[in-house]
Parts: C-alpha cells; structure tokens; sequence
C-alpha cells in the first residue's frame, strides 16, 4: 500500500496534470484495470484506455481544478473537495466536486469516484 | 430518492447535533439498518444501537463539526468536507475529514464512510 504522503503526492500530480491539459499523464496514474464512476450514478468507465478518452473529453474545455481544503488519507484511499473552473459557451462555470481516489499496492489508482451533481454546478 | 435539498438539509442537521451534543439526534438521521465505517477501514457499525453508542461516544468529547465549502450531491449520495474540533487531554484537536452519506428512499442515512488518517490530525 502507498504511503499517506505518496497519496497526496499523487493528488497535487492530478491537478497538475489539469493544469498542464495533459490527458495522458492523468491516465498514466490509473492502473490499467481501473474504473471511473464520474459522477456517482453515470456509467463507468472501465480501462486505461476509455478513461483516456474521458479526460481528453474533459480537458477539451479548458478545466482547471482548485483544491480546497487538505487531501484526506484512509488506508487506500484519498478523499478531497475541489472546485473545477471551465469555459463554456463563453461563460465562466464552476464545479463543487469531491472526488475518492482508491489506490492499488503499487500506487496506481484503481477506482475513482465523483460527488457532484447539478446543484453543484454554477454560471457566472 | 430525497431531492438534493433534502440531503444537504440533513447534512445541516446532523452538524447542529453535534453543536448540540445530541447523540439521540444523529442516531434518529439514520436507518434501522444502516451501517457505518468512520474511519474507512476500522471495524463496520451495523444498526442504529451500534451508530448510537458511536456517537455518544464521539461526542463525549465535545466534538463541534465546521462545514468546508459546499455539501456535494450526486444521485443518493451527498460528500462534504468538514474540520472536527475538540478538546483532548488540555489540548485542542483538529481533524480533517470528508464524508458520504448513502440515502434510501425515506431520506435516511442507508451507509455512512468517513475519510481521514492521521496526516489529518493535527493539535495545537
């Protein structure tokens, strides 16, 4: 299991790799079997290779993510609250989401999960 | 399914119960069979004798929650993110914390899982 520092780590890489508009290195930090539920309730993405393809979807609007608050650490799994900032339709939006990340023994992520939902999402 | 206005509201009130230290309150949120791990990977509470004696328990030390940003709502889930302040051997305590909360469809708490390690206590 990875240290509670090495989740974290991996955390700061995520938005980091927002940051960058890099799919590519976000999907390199999932394990190759691992499934996204994003938000809850969506169906799953299963595979490196389809959630490749769900980032670029998403990085395609320009989002960036803001952490809030520490990253919470629970035997494999990291919990943390961000805001997702995009452009759309030539309007400001923001995101309150809260992501888990479980992790495998080699510090890939092998499930991640999304809380958001439409009374999270506003228009500036 | 509660509305998302109906889980945020119970997120609210299961913060006043702790401002209150009424564990009777936060055990009556939750639903005959509802189980907790809090937490992620301690021993589960199962049924709403178990949840109560937990919280008696939690708050005989005078535990306050405070609200980190906004609750998140996705399908029958809601995650916020909190700091746990509280007083433990002379000294003030800090704990970071995100928790979810699984409804059913009467708007009870159905699962609950708290997030946390000890990167995230802190005393000053």
């Amino acid at each position: 299991m990875p240290s509670s520092d090495e989740m974290i780590a991996t955390v700061h890489r995520y938005v980091e790799a927002f940051e960058n508009g890099d799919a590519e290195a976000v999907a390199a930090i999932y394990a190759d079997d691992a499934t996204i539920e994003d938000p809850i309730g969506t169906p799953i993405k299963n595979g490196r290779s389809e959630i490749l393809e769900f980032y670029k979807m998403g990085m395609a609007s320009g989002a960036k993510l803001v952490l809030e608050g520490p990253v919470r650490v629970a035997k494999d799994y990291a919990a943390f609250a961000f805001q997702v900032r995009l452009s759309w339709d030539g309007s400001q939006q923001t995101i309150d989401v809260i992501d888990t990340f479980r992790f495998d023994d080699r510090g890939q992520i092998i499930e991640m999960k999304a809380y958001f939902g439409p009374i999270n999402m506003k228009t500036e």
